[in-house]
């Protein structure tokens, strides 16, 4: 059953795309939703976030969710949490991996979390401290994901060094692992690919696991691309891209899962993805959220006509 | 004034565009799209194409349009001709640039021009014929591109060896360049790269310009970066993406220049192109074109806080 992959997709939308929108998805499409991918061959989900109900009541169900996943074979349970009363949630909740947002611009880490660096770092070995309570067979992996890593709509450029002294800060204070994240949708290619390089050469290569890169500005899979060619196995994305963007009307926001899985597949990049099951659950996502705009290229083209022949060549050689 | 540039943004909106589209555009804002663009840096645009105007009457008044962008200093003037006839017209409108498509899937190339391969061939022949009997001073360049290069939506998989041998084929008889055309929107990055690699095994380095690549299924601008690692340096694009695609509703057809230039710029490679300069040129689409979807990550979202901080510095660093 467990096929080798060369590229993990981690799956955002149950967190990042419904957090974004002012929706609230039923709990059972959520369950259905995060069921769905699973079969289709997902192996990795943020399936919430444990804030404050008041603050995203979108979310307000995660503990539920959480117990949903955890009853899915294989799969990777991961939730986004803030501040160590979140990470005390997770924990009780059973997740198998948190990830805090630390944000390398100042500016955007006291507007998303409500701290400055300094704070932000107690939390952080706070959250440490508490993970290493709990016997290493069942600990959640924590990941510290570097916000803004590729410029901040506050703040603008974010110097290189920053986010290279924050990665090797985070990994000191014992997390497990780093990744970057273009929150913003400001990354290029050559900045991907620079920046990843210079971080992996300051953590090591398995502390820089991934990449969660936004498609803002219509560079997301080339990002990616980019990301892939300089070693990275896990790559973020958003079902249907959910999410949006509000301050960029009509532009998407996270990378679409289709899209992504699309392009790894026709390369011939194991996924482990079944991608007609993985189109198939958009249904999901539209019949739950009529009112929502749901992104992607592949949904509406289709796959190109001969593609299962090329399964295995994707070269056409 | 002659600026260095590192890649060559050949803008194909006018023809590939505009004939993809019901409305016609007017002869003025043809010409003011032109001259705007031009002065924005681009130096070479594909005009227009010389077909029977009852074929195609949104490109009927291509020497009209010729003749106002021969004006423009610097500016290389290409067309697009399906046969002889057009390259009779071409050569009499005195364009610096002339395109025969030439399709690699037999289907499509019957759809397109209504020709087999040996029709075409022939075809070709006499058109290098032509051009021979102009002193190579003011001969037009004959560039063939090779259409659905990629994937046919008839045929689905087209081989690659036939992609090379169809590329032998138009150097031995006599054409100055070949380019690859993903009509189809089917093209990946390993393919883009595999591809190009091996045509310009067979045919040379400067003989294999460029590459003309659609974003249908979003893959455009990934496609894009793979044609640049291995050394491609001109890459075709539409305005606005002007001319969506078909049959994919929504979905856009070809790559966007305001997305392809933005993503170069932002990288550090020279495009000669001024970015603010090109996005005010979208104007004059919409306002002639009020009722055609335009398309484009970047202009909706509007370029990075900070952007300009950072020319000349894209790594942040």
């Amino acid at each position: 059953m467990q096929q080798n992959v060369d590229v993990l997709v981690s799956e955002v939308g149950p967190r990042d795309g419904l957090q974004s929108i002012r929706s609230i998805m039923p709990l059972e499409a959520k369950k259905a939703w995060i069921s769905a991918e699973a079969a289709a061959g997902v192996r990795e989900m943020e399936v919430g976030s444990f804030v404050p109900a008041k603050l995203l009541p979108q979310l307000a169900d995660t503990a539920e969710v959480v117990a949903h996943a955890l009853g899915i074979a294989g799969l990777t349970v991961a939730v986004l949490v803030p501040n160590f009363r979140g990470a005390q949630a997770a924990v009780a909740a059973g997740v198998n991996k948190i990830t805090i947002p630390f944000s390398a611009s100042d500016t955007h880490l006291q507007k998303n979390v409500r701290r400055t660096p300094e704070e932000m770092l107690r939390e952080t070995r706070e959250i440490v401290a508490l993970l290493r309570t709990i016997p290493a067979a069942r600990r959640p992996r924590l990941e510290a994901g570097i916000s803004t890593a590729f410029g901040c709509s506050y703040e603008g450029v974010i110097p290189a060094d920053k986010v290279v002294r924050l990665a090797e800060t985070l990994m000191e204070v014992g997390c497990d692992e780093v990744g970057l994240s273009d929150t913003t949708g400001y990354a290029n290619p050559r900045q991907v690919k620079d920046l990843t390089i210079r971080v992996r050469q300051a953590v090591g290569e398995r502390a820089l696991a991934g990449l969660h890169l936004h498609n803002t500005r219509g560079l997301g899979l080339a990002n990616v691309l980019a990301g892939l060619e300089v070693g990275i196995r896990t790559f973020d994305s958003s079902l249907g891209g959910l999410g949006g963007c509000p301050w960029a009307p009509g532009a998407s926001g996270n990378v679409v899962t289709e899209d992504l899985v699309f392009m790894l597949d026709a390369m011939g990049v194991a996924t482990g993805i079944d991608l007609d099951r993985l189109l198939a659950v958009r249904k999901i996502l539209q019949d739950a959220l009529p009112q929502e705009d749901v992104y992607g290229f592949v949904p509406e083209a289709g796959l190109p006509l001969g593609y299962r022949q090329r399964v295995g060549s994707p070269c056409q050689s």
